[in-house]
């Protein structure tokens, strides 16, 4: 009996599963919720539909999401809706309904159910924050066909994985302005983000008034920093759309900006202190051995901290090498009478201080991982950043949980290097982890992060989304939601789905592109910014030309991005195609190495100028290779001299230039391997 | 002797005219400068470029400018600029020298000369605001080839026209934030506006934090008003691009907001008012004959217009039909009493109190022209806003100046009215009047006026740009600068250049046509814009759907503009081919036919919406003319079946549809003449 059951419950799961992958074909959900179901009905979106909201609405939260919500609906589906704000009636078309409002902390309740039938739709909530996630799930079921727009008909249960899903902006490399901020926090509330960490300090910048010690915004902002107005408007404006935000205020190394304007809190006597122009690590460093330094922190986190309602407050921390430490005679007198050895027992030490500063202000202090040492008390938050490309075994995460602490991760997670979305997506937060319920419930979760040495409020979009919405995915569903193609799927209906929300990540690719050309026809450079990407982790900045913060970014490698479109097509089709031979794959590929193959005729029709004249020989170059692939691929032929022409090419591709890479070489490569086994015979045959 | 001395002047003046308009076909300038003649240099621009200050910069106007300047210049031409901010030494490259800090006010000098030479540039001014023009006429010299960017090498001496060039942006009936407001500065600062006249409140809200009477911005509002921070933040931001701001307060009607918040001050006792959802003129007023009322504005303006330093303040006074006066016994009594015959009397006895309050703040009262009335006071400014439209022979500009008044012409620069750019720039301020020099002076300037009824801040750029860049030349520029075709080809120059401002007029119509067409392919769509044009002269809000400030904005017709791109040049290939019968019109037209006929293919391919179907006949008739048209101008032959045809597809493509109006109409049917008169016989004989 017992057998049967579980046979028949296994069945039952395994269907559930299936339908589950099926749903997922079918539905354009991101974050994907933790149980859907079907009802095989639909509710059609006309100008009567009408939202209600039974609930305390006390902070506006549910109001304010309802009248967006009624705005992107009309603005999407081109519907006159008759009424634009939410009906006291209880009768309406769609109906909210939560308990509580949400405290916004890391365990406030997110969960929500969402039922769509043919005449009404419910969503239930325990607080408003939830309900807010309801109804941005509601918005990804909107579909149409020529008759009209409708909601299609499903039953969801759904809840985070888990309570913090970050994304951290730095505005300090490049300021961001507020308008930025919002649009991105739109764009983090549309796929559920729960967190906006706001790195506002570094070498380049020192970005938040001051009242205490105004010379930091005047002297080492440039003038671009936020008021403490405006940092209350941002914080009001992530609250109302159910996020926390969490400042960072880096210290003691990343303090260029700090001692720019108050030199004497620095680590090296007669140092002439400046705002950095470039982007790296740098030597400049707060003197953790003077008294004013704690005194003039704790004086600018009593007037800073109650700008910022979240317990948690970030410290910063990372990547001081200690060089001005070194230096000091003072400093190294100051470790030998604290019994400090080394310069990261010396941190240690100014952490401790800091942890009582913050602590005497309600604040929990939370740092990159280099704070995490044995003295570092548990009752610190630890962000865990480095892992094997920074020479670790692994992330820091599972030994910080272990040991006591609670910790987010963002290893894996760093948007900036400009690494595919399947590379992010593919990291899970706990991976193979063998960890206590205690342990577990340390790991509060994750966040990307967008550091802004090489972007511009310009370009910062596209550096930021689509790849983010596929990491809130992993921040927020189930463990086994990993089907890449199914993701990528996805993913492209949400991409578009951003820029009703301002957001700028495809629109600004033209913009820079009619720069580049000088408003001609940008037809051409658009098809080469689909197969290149800018180079990855970090090598745009090495060698060559080394940008300043106010360098251009507006080149060729700012107008592509990572999972340039048709190279993720095309290197699909290749590989599909070399392990089926599939027509259709070989169709695809034909089809893609034909338009590129034309591309250089268009390409030379613009007049050129620097950029474009040197990014001619690229055009050539992929015209060229694509048309002696694709006659080789028609005619089934080829020779050895166009073998070697076709490695040349290849060769010359590989070259840098303009701070890009071609995505696609690595198939062109394969392909030219596949002619090579496939056709030469035939030719020599023949 | 003295003949030979005139006909020698008369003689260089014609070669000074002659090469003016030579010059306006090699440089884009705009506004064009009063005096520019070339030196035959130029100045390369590369990483050792620097800029440098002569004067006491006390605002840092020109400090700011230059920096913006540096970056602008990086972007554009993607050189490494190796300084990015002004050098202290005076040998820099280009040198900017001025005598005085200005003070914003209508007798502020904004003249300069600029002096491009191979190795340095000069720019000399008397104000910092003078700098601040020549800084953007040396952006719009930047010209390139392949082997870099220059500066082209000019001398010019340039002053404006009048001294109140202005642009109203209307932030009531669609709130625009401020991030559209800096832009938009940014913007005007290019062209060389000098006055933000800010339209803050109306029916449909009121949108500035009032801490008097708090319930304006609370209830009247709708959540979207400016902070009076933001307001500083606003004007600061205005000031330091050498532009004044105008603040219109409108009574006393368009007053729904503000009896929202405050029904007690309205003129009809138990009205229900509600902040207005719907576009048009309503009867909600203020009630003139209380003394509660003048009480309420003293203390509001009290509050107000310190965040204000201009010393023109803007009271609308507009469109009040004086319903609920009528209707109001105690203001027929009130009337009476004071001997107030007309309502129109009335309102004036209610703008000599307001003039009054307004004196006491250091305000001068300025209001549309309905307050020009014989018992107004000379020294209130007059906004000529009336004209044949309105039911007047003509506009009460010169009216107003011989009476005394100082006034600024709107009518004629109603950008929201749609119509063609070539319309406002035929508009002179003055015209053929006759005025005495205190006469002239009386006339300030011009404003253009963005109406926001059916605008939002995704739509607004499209519809102030790139036509008020050439409002800006006919207010800055001398009256003879009139050349349309010349003008035009400028204006394409300049209107790529407002992209690099964030002006999202370009980008921001593939963005709605993205969204109608739900991400897919959107060329076909595209085409059809560069053909079609939004209804004019607020016919798209007359009949059929009536808009509401939540309607969608992301139709059609709001991916349209005036001036459709490819109908502009489509329409002169028809004047000038129909004219001359040149060989290259024909190609030119033949060219646009092809490419329209083979559209209705594409567009096909789309899979349609409601928004999309209802487009499909408009598309498919226009590929169906278009082939039918070429075919016969290809073969010289046309039957009467196929005018017909032609005549049945233009008296359809002439019904309101999606409101929009096909701007290539009568090029069309004046071809299907030419097609009739000299191919029908062709066909017949043969």
């Amino acid at each position: 009996m017992k057998k049967i059951i579980l046979v028949l419950l296994v069945g039952i799961f395994h269907q559930f599963l299936f339908s589950q992958e099926t749903l997922k074909e079918k539905y354009n959900l991101m974050p994907w919720p933790q149980n859907i179901s079907e009802n095989n009905t639909a509710f059609k979106i006309n100008e009567t539909l009408t939202v209600s909201i039974s609930g305390e609405d006390s902070k506006k939260r549910v109001t304010n999401a309802s009248v967006q919500f009624l705005r992107r609906l009309a603005n999407r589906t081109g519907v006159f809706i008759n009424t634009g704000f939410p009906v006291k009636d209880k009768k309406a078309s769609i109906e909210i309904r939560f308990d509580a409002v949400s405290n916004l902390t890391i365990s406030s309740n997110e969960a929500y159910s969402l039922e769509v039938k043919e005449n009404n739709i419910l969503i239930n909530a325990t607080t408003d924050v939830g309900a807010l996630r309801g109804l941005e799930t509601l918005l990804q079921l909107v579909n149409f066909n020529k008759e009209g727009y409708y909601f299609e008909g499903v039953i969801i249960n759904d809840a985070p994985r888990f309570v913090w899903r970050g994304l951290m902006i730095d505005a300090a490399r490049h300021f961001q302005p507020i308008s930025v901020l919002k649009r991105n926090l739109d764009a983090m509330a549309s796929v559920k983000l729960n967190v906006f960490h706001w790195h506002l300090t570094d070498d380049q910048g020192f970005r938040v008034e001051s009242k205490a010690f105004p010379s930091l915004h005047k002297l080492a902002s440039d003038g671009l920093f936020y008021t403490q107005d405006q940092v209350r408007e941002v914080v009001a404006y992530a609250s109302n759309l159910g996020i926390r935000v969490i400042p960072e205020f880096d210290v003691p190394g990343h303090a260029s900006a700090i001692l720019t304007a108050y030199p004497e809190l620095g680590s090296k006597d007669g140092y002439e202190y400046n705002i950095e122009r470039f982007a790296g690590v740098f030597d400049p460093t707060l003197n953790p051995s003077k008294e004013v330094t704690y005194l003039f922190l704790e004086t600018l986190f009593r007037e800073i901290t109650p700008l910022f309602p979240d317990e948690y407050f970030h410290i910063g921390g990372d990547e001081n090498e200690g060089k001005h430490w070194d230096e000091n005679q003072e400093i190294q007198v100051f470790k030998k009478k604290h019994n400090l050895k080394t310069n990261h027992d010396l941190q240690t030490y100014f952490n401790i201080k800091l942890e009582k500063i913050l602590k005497e202000f309600g604040k929990k202090l939370m740092g990159w991982d280099e704070i995490l040492t044995p003295s570092t008390p548990t009752s610190a938050v630890i962000h865990s950043w480095r892992g094997k490309q920074e020479g670790l075994k692994q992330s820091t995460l599972i030994e910080a949980a272990k040991k006591g602490y609670q910790t987010v991760l963002s290893n894996g997670y760093y948007i900036d290097r400009l690494l595919s979305v399947t590379h992010h997506y593919s990291v899970d937060p706990i991976g193979d982890a063998i960890l206590t319920k205690e342990e577990r419930e340390k790991i509060l979760g994750a966040e990307a992060t967008m550091w802004s040495e090489l972007v511009t409020p310009q370009t910062i979009d596209s550096r930021i989304w689509p790849r983010t919405a596929a990491i809130a995915e992993r921040f927020w569903s189930a463990k086994n939601v990993t089907d890449i193609d199914n993701m990528r799927k996805r993913l492209q209906v949400v991409n578009f789905q951003l820029e009703e929300l301002g957001i700028t990540h495809i629109k600004n690719r033209d913009v820079i592109l009619r720069n580049i050309s000088n408003h001609q026809n940008i037809e051409a450079l658009k098809a080469l910014s689909k197969i290149y990407e800018p180079l990855k982790i970090y090598s745009r900045n090495k060698g060559g030309t080394e940008y300043k913060t106010f360098s251009p970014f507006t080149l060729f490698a700012d107008a592509c991005a990572a999972d340039a479109e048709d190279a993720v097509s095309f290197n699909n089709n290749v590989l599909l195609f070399l392990k089926n031979k599939n027509d259709n794959d070989l169709d695809q590929i034909k089809k893609h190495l034909k338009s590129w193959a034309n591309n250089y005729s268009k390409f030379k029709e613009i007049k050129p100028n620097p950029i474009t004249k040197s990014l001619e020989p690229l055009s050539k170059n992929i015209s060229h290779i694509s048309k002696l692939l694709h006659t080789s691929l028609v005619n089934k032929k080829i020779t050895e001299k166009e073998l070697t022409i076709l490695r040349n090419i290849t060769k010359q591709l590989k070259e840098p230039c303009q701070d890009v890479e071609l995505a696609i070489l690595n198939s062109l490569n394969e392909l030219i391997r596949f002619c090579e086994t496939s056709f030469l015979m035939n030719t020599n045959i023949k």
